[in-house]
């Protein structure tokens, strides 16, 4: 069993926009895993939404996820 | 439903200038999930337009997008 | 042989989840091999865990790392 | 109509010269579009050529682009 | 003959563990391009491998290069 | 005519190593387009040569670099 599973079933999404929230939802619990502390993150969360150059990290990570999605679901053509 | 449906309903665009404008608004709009205040957004806008580093960063996420873009469209070939 | 043959058998698993498990366990691997001192280690993880700016350059060696083994596994279509 | 028409009608060149060329062009254009003020990019100009981070991340993006460009004209083979 | 080629005589491997080593070698011996005096790099060893952020930033590398070494491989499969 | 004309008339290469040349060649060349004065450039190496982070960056541009050269060529199979 993986913790990921109830997350990850598939990569197979229905649109480009929910596979979208997959990738956004991917990026997201790969650092809960990686901080698994929740009040150690909550703190961490406002640093992170006030500053550009962090949320740009955190938009190349989602590019990076969705890039993997959108080749997994064959680019919904 | 997702908050992304109205925005790509498909990657698939009719010339490579519309798929770099979609690259664009997709980068922007991941952003704008991340930071939903849009107040917030605004004053740490300023910073990012007037920081080289910044731009430099969201440059790049804007090549991973339409490295996706691209390939979805087969490149326009 | 190699330090990897136990960790890294197959880049193929069952399920995406798996998968994403892998490349978690990969990524880290990897900071193991190329800083072998486990002291050193652990005093470097509190800076790594409790700065959001590394959190999301871990987070993006997964991404891509998934996207090598999610590429092996055909997307588990 | 797109503001990339006239800049991007197409990824396809004759050489992987006049490939590079276009990566270097498109990672330039899209920082345009990014931060539209002309005096404001000259201005950050400066800090940019002289700063070899900021040249290695430029440098990052040509890169990125012209994976795309090259995979576009299947690699002229 | 280029200096590279006892390093990197092929990219084809029996395993993936053997591509890894592939991976972190190539990553290294690049950087040794780079910087080739051997007093510098023992001088920025120190710095590197008590860094998490630059730990973070080869282990990143090192999965590019993997990513390309798993693709000849055909992954192993 | 290209600048790019002599530097990179095709992307196939005989061997990986010579490929792995040519990476680090058009990453070179590349930081050259981007800022063409010698001079400055020669001032800037110092930093650069000196910094492990900047040495990762650049050893991070080859592997994307690599990455394209590598498809090229059928990565030498």
């Amino acid at each position: 069993m993986s913790l990921f599973d109830d997350l990850i079933p598939t990569l197979i999404t229905d649109t480009p926009a929910q596979g979208r929230e997959l990738a956004i939802m991917m990026a997201r619990k790969t650092i809960a895993t990686l901080q698994p502390d929740a009040d150690a993150r909550a703190s961490l969360r406002d640093d992170y939404a006030n500053d550009t150059e962090q949320l740009l990290a955190a938009g190349h990570i989602v590019a990076v996820e969705f890039q993997t999605i959108a080749a997994a679901n064959n680019y919904w053509r």
